[in-house]
């Protein structure tokens, strides 16, 4: 390896043109290329590298540039390869120990990942375990072993036993103890969450979209959110709040990576390669909540990330496999499958049923659009009024959700469950409740409404407080409950006109229509709807249940969901939350036509640095200031050639760096291009030997030299390439930001804010912020629900003599109320002028 | 939309640095931006474009750039808006003509894909039931209909009926026949080949990928090659040939595609909207062969697109949904089945057999190696020597394999049946030849192995012979025979060493091992490893079969292949075919690490244009030249700084244009840019008022004005760029052509050759061609192959008198025989001293 690089750069000297500054990245390319000569440089280079690196780390809510990340991760690899062949070659050629090394290096992802994969698995499983337990023990527990859940306390019997046993036998008390338990996971869940990692609450999936494209939240996968997320998931999901575990479980899976990975020096690095972890992650998370293997990997290439190369597909492939076979090994269920529930379906279906998934495809669609309408409407009145209220806000959905779902026969068990007695064929399994019989039909119909549409609005008030919050299973079981509903109306029209033209296609005297399919359909339709994916939901649907016969009907019931989704606004519930939360993200589901060139979009008054002329105070006034995340340079204010470009943290840590060595007068001159402007100018195609050997620090004590920390090749593009291809630039190679340069000269500069800014204008993205009405309505609905609070917090007080009180006095008035610890994360509240987005600086 | 467009280039007023050339592109976005006082230059520069577009379509080998397409779509899109809108406005306000057309313009992709999605599955099912007939007319013929095949001969009847009757009732007669008819299939199937559509021949997906990515090969998917194509497919496949109709059937998909999608106006313009019908299509292709529409989505994810963004794959899915759906209601097998056959197993699988799938991935790894390998040398043998026996290679290898297979029972009979009957379990089902006896074990296994050897030796000299041949089903059938071997071994192994601690987990006196589950993995296990698909195989094996309980073994299997195959050289068989072709084809499937800057591989020595000075005749000698795909722009020769670029196409047709209207001296000017040099460099940022009023041609008599032919927004970089962020730039941005650009001048040019070029040295390649004791053995096996057709010719003409000659006399030395018709195509041979590749000019 190392002679083949080292003939290249002998045997290609086509180098005629090198340009005469050197710069952090550049200079070490330089030196890998000319050979092991300026070894020291590297090394100091790699350090700089690697402690500027530890510092972008924690500049919270920024975004990484992948093209300086790749740059960097180039540099990084041919130092320490030719380092460790140094250090393991003996007597000139490549000994065994390098190989190995090599291996190891080779084989690291691969190892990485199995470890993930293999620590998601296990943890979904415990989560499995103590979720069954917990929802059990609402309803009773178990006298041998208070552990164990009822299905493990009955091990082997059908409808469960003598050891398992409800709380009380009064009927009312245990509707009374269900409510209490439920409560109390609740209160627990959403303290937990309040105490110790706020962002451990809600599903996660929005977050993990921007982090994975790149945005910085500190935190945000940290191993404290993992294990709060981890122990509080099932309390949420016990406490019966229609909440779902799977954007979760995708949330944990991810943490579990990113903590995982950080202690391997490859992925510490790097954020490239850790955003490969993430996504493989990612698709983990979904194959072990569902598992299901594909679906999990085709969710995450179509959901989660932006950049899926091939490479990530396949790790994310091998994670998603080995987190499901550790599932499967650990076996949490004892049933021996991987899947929650396995269909399996007599009845093929007839063409003439087609209308009726079309019926179901048209319900998913309007669902989701339904859904993320109101739920971003209960998010604004959530984060305006309820910040300070989170854990009661918890605790009160939890009770409110038992006393409701209690008395309907579909709401009150386990939503996964409820989906498994729906999607079962009558014939030959069990029957829940009658579910299947013909008597039984209309109230079923009304049983059914009712609980979709109460579930519905569950929903739209309970996904987004804060407790850990999935909305897929949550939707299935809506859309589940739709379709039987649809079902079962179909099955009892043709029982009605068996011999109508209509169902001439069904045989006679034996049952044609099977309910069970019909709510399948319905829950890849409601799906699909709230989060606009499709073929993951295809597959995800039929990994669930291998129904084989069904996939062209679920196609076209997601088909057709989808089309209608897409009408009613862009993106599902995940995207709508990055906007709603102002995230720099820029979607890659939709299309754009603007027909302006980028000149009309970016920054003109660029604050940019000359190369040399400025002052170390004019320099730290500037970083005082704090308004900028990095500046251009320039060759000089009146040329306006553009030099490079050096990020804020970046300077700043030069500036530490050089202050560290020497003191430095604030009249010091800052140099940051080495090579007199004229030789520039006047002769380009001159060879110019690299002054790759100077040290970092500037020759002269009157001037410093920061040109090793600048970024000598910046993204630039010319101010009239077409917009589109910017964002294009921006999705697909990943630069924190594009300067405009035309014949050299800089003329502007445009971040990802700049764009999303101007396609908001554009495209008139409404936002529930911008309603007044709405907001004036928000503000009658508070006084409300404090009206409520205070009425009763009265009222306990009295009946209890004063000694309880529930609420305490309201402070303020309630309008700028917000969650302290996590007032530093953008909301897009802060800035009311804006046009709702709050990007980050550049 | 109209009255929206206007107000923002009024509320935007930031356009303060407006360049003062004017190009194509940039003048139709100025006319746009301004409002429609210039709406004639609008109407003649997309006359322009079109007819430019019109002669590019036509240039063969050259590739496609997608930033420009990109910018025109734009322009062209605004443009076309606007006048509509103009024409059905009435008094100001959106008539509902305008909606109408509207709707129209946002539902005809739509339309598109389900007349082509119609169009692909109506064409599998004809092909599916012809190659059925034409497989059994070798065996035999239905009495009372000629036209029938077995199954509808007999319809109804299990084992065959009276009806149906084979030719003769003399066995070796019928041996005879067999041999004879599959003859007459392949030579004629051959002829049709080489006489109407050269391009029918082979599975054309390495084509395709290159044509997806942007490479023009006129009449690759032309009518003619759809037509030749699903004629003589069916006939090679009925001839015996180890060939499948998989790769074929995505070949005759995307012809289909690309045939239908010219006939509406808004794909013949755009080629990135053509490339998302194209991908769409490739997803149909594979939907329809193996009746797995998701696998299909996937399959053109991983294997045929380099760009795939979530549209496309939203496009695919429908176009596999609509094809599958298509296929489903033609019913060809008339067993309402979409898959080819559907395999239930009923025992799941155990731990200890985790050890067996790896035997099968590594398998499929080796097997995959090993068959990329050879075949690559069996093809450039053929090419070497046997273009010009094209019809005679295919019709004596048809003769051959029906010898060969004949007294196999395994090879006998169709590829699809072995393996279904191969996939079966035995218990329950019918036994095929015994094939589930105990008795039989051993010689299952001694005739298995047959099989597999035979088969493997013929897919090596049989795929890539000049009729429509796949690759995918042979591979499975190979796995499929070797995993059913393995199977067998086990199931031995187990019934003999029944109480072993290894066979634990299996239940005693009951079967533990399915064989069938073994050639199952095999055959996922071989197609993964000749492909290199991952996800897709799983899949597709997943549709096919509907073992849902399989679908973790799958993955093992199919991972272990992936990880054996990635020791063995980069890329399936389709990137190696690219590569050998010689296709500009950048893999998205590795990744590569050179650590050197883009000044290493850029051309230095750039024929540029300078904008002013130049005489047509100086133009029109380097154009005379043919040397160079297109020019860069410069301000003069002395300054190098950038203006633009221009394509060799662009120029030809901007003479040609000028000299239409008026006679042109040789001597005359020839302009590029039309502000003055000194404008530019000495005040850069003073708006000038853009001159777009002016036509396209000069004001001078004696000067000619070109500057509106070129794109004056070339995509450029520093010099200093890492080579891997430039191509990710080729990769994801797509442009033909990137400037190197330093400090705004010209300083080399880098195209997708370069980079190849250099990866290719980097990376040594191994390439087939260099071998010289490889050339001498082909040599020698080329002699040998004379001699033998010689003698056999002698004997032939002594036999019959004369009256037969089979070969005609072989003119010259048998070295540069090359088939006339497909010699426009670049096949790698022509040029000895370069390293491999041969890719179109800059």
């Amino acid at each position: 390896m190392n002679s083949r690089s080292s003939s290249i750069s002998v045997s290609v000297p086509r180098v005629q043109h090198r340009p005469s500054f050197s710069s952090r990245l550049s200079s070490a390319i330089n030196s890998v290329e000319w050979g092991e000569a300026v070894t020291p440089i590297d090394a100091a280079t790699q350090k700089i590298e690697q402690e500027i690196d530890e510092i972008k780390r924690y500049e919270d809510f920024s975004t990484i540039d992948w093209v300086q990340d790749a740059a960097k991760e180039q540099v990084r690899r041919k130092i320490q390869r030719r380092e460790t062949a140094g250090l393991l070659e003996r007597g000139g050629h490549v000994g065994w120990r390098y190989r190995v090394w090599e291996s190891y290096e080779a084989a690291q992802g691969w190892i990485v990942v199995t470890i993930i994969g293999a620590a998601i698995g296990m943890n979904a499983a415990f989560l499995n375990i103590i979720t069954e337990w917990l929802s059990d023990v609402k309803l009773g527990h178990c006298k041998t072993a208070f552990y164990l859940n009822e299905n493990f306390c009955c091990w082997g019997e059908d409808n469960g036993c003598d050891d398992w046993v409800r709380w009380s036998s009064i009927g009312p008390l245990n509707y009374v103890i269900y409510i209490a338990v439920a409560t109390i996971f609740a209160l627990t869940s959403a303290s937990l969450v309040r105490a110790f990692a706020p962002y451990a609450a809600g599903s996660g999936i929005s977050e993990i979209k921007c982090i994975i494209a790149g945005f910085v939240m500190k935190g945000f996968l940290s191993f404290g959110t993992l294990l709060i997320k981890s122990i509080s998931l099932p309390l949420a999901i016990a406490s019966g709040l229609s909440v779902g575990k799977e954007g979760p479980s995708v949330h944990y899976a991810v943490c579990t990576g990113n903590v995982i990975s950080r202690m391997f020096d490859k992925y510490k690095r790097s954020a490239s390669k850790t955003r490969e972890i993430l996504s493989a992650c990612a698709a983990a998370g979904v194959a072990v909540a569902f598992g299901s293997p594909i679906g999990g990997v085709i969710f995450s290439l179509e959901e989660m990330s932006s950049y899926f190369p091939l490479k990530t597909m396949w790790r994310s492939y091998f994670c998603a496999l080995v987190g499901t076979a550790v599932l499967a090994a650990m076996n949490p269920f004892r049933t021996g499958q991987l899947v929650m529930f396995q269909v399996h379906y007599d009845r093929t279906w007839h063409f003439f049923e087609v209308i009726f998934f079309i019926i179901l495809g048209i319900f998913g669609g309007l669902y989701g659009a339904f859904v993320i309408k109101w739920n971003l409407r209960a998010q604004t009145f959530r984060k305006k009024y309820l910040g300070k209220y989170a854990i009661i806000e918890a605790t009160l959905l939890a009770t409110g959700t038992a006393i409701i779902c209690y008395p309907n026969m579909f709401l009150r068990i386990d939503m996964t469950e409820s989906m498994e007695i729906l999607f079962l064929e009558c014939e030959g399994a069990e029957d829940y409740n009658g579910l299947c019989e013909k008597q039984n039909r209309w109230s079923m119909v009304v049983s059914l409404t009712v609980a979709t549409t109460i579930r519905m609005l569950l929903v739209i008030i309970s996904y987004g407080c804060k407790v850990p919050a999935g909305i897929f299973v949550p939707s299935m079981a809506i859309g589940a409950s739709f379709g039987r509903t649809v079902g079962i109306l179909v099955q009892a029209l043709h029982e009605e006109y068996p011999t109508s033209m209509f169902f001439s296609a069904c045989a006679p005297d034996v049952p044609c229509i099977t309910p069970g399919t019909y709510a399948f359909l319905g829950a890849a339709a409601a799906l699909s709807g709230i989060m606009h994916i499709t073929v993951s939901v295809v597959v995800i649907m039929f990994e669930l249940t291998g129904a084989l016969t069904y996939i062209l009907p679920t196609m076209i019931v997601v088909g057709v969901t989808k089309a209608v989704s897409e009408r009613f606004g862009k993106g599902g519930i995940a995207d709508r939350m990055i906007w709603f939360n102002g995230f720099p993200f820029l979607d890659n589901k939709e299309e754009h036509t603007f027909g302006v060139p980028v000149s009309q979009v970016m920054t003109i008054d660029v604050v940019a640095l000359p190369a040399s002329g400025l002052s170390m105070r004019a320099i730290e006034n500037l970083l005082k200031e704090d308004k900028y995340r990095g500046f251009p340079i320039i060759e000089s204010r009146r040329s306006k050639v553009l030099v490079g470009y050096i990020g804020r943290t970046e300077l700043r840590y030069a500036i530490a760096r050089v202050k560290k060595d020497r003191s430095i007068s604030s009249d010091a001159q800052c140099l940051f291009d080495k090579s007199p402007p004229s030789a520039n100018s006047q002769a380009p195609n001159t060879p110019v030997a690299s002054s790759s050997s100077s040290t970092f620090a500037g020759s002269a004590d009157s001037s410093v030299d920061f040109s090793h920390f600048i970024d000598a090749t910046p993204v630039t593009v010319h101010p009239r390439l077409p917009l589109e291809i910017v964002m294009e630039l921006f999705r697909k190679i990943g630069p924190r930001v594009i300067l405009i340069e035309y014949h050299g000269r800089l003329t502007g500069l445009v971040t990802v804010k700049d764009c999303l800014k101007y396609q908001f204008t554009v495209e008139h993205i409404d936002n529930p912020k911008d309603s007044r009405t709405l907001a004036e309505n928000q503000e009658k609905i508070w006084i409300l629900l404090r009206r409520c609070a205070w009425w009763i917090s009265d009222k306990v007080a009295e009946i209890s003599r004063g000694r309880i009180r529930i609420s305490s006095p309201v402070e303020g008035d309630g309008v700028t109320l917000r969650l302290p610890s996590r007032s530093v994360m953008l909301d897009g509240t802060e800035d009311e002028d804006d046009i709702g987005v709050e990007l980050e600086d550049r």
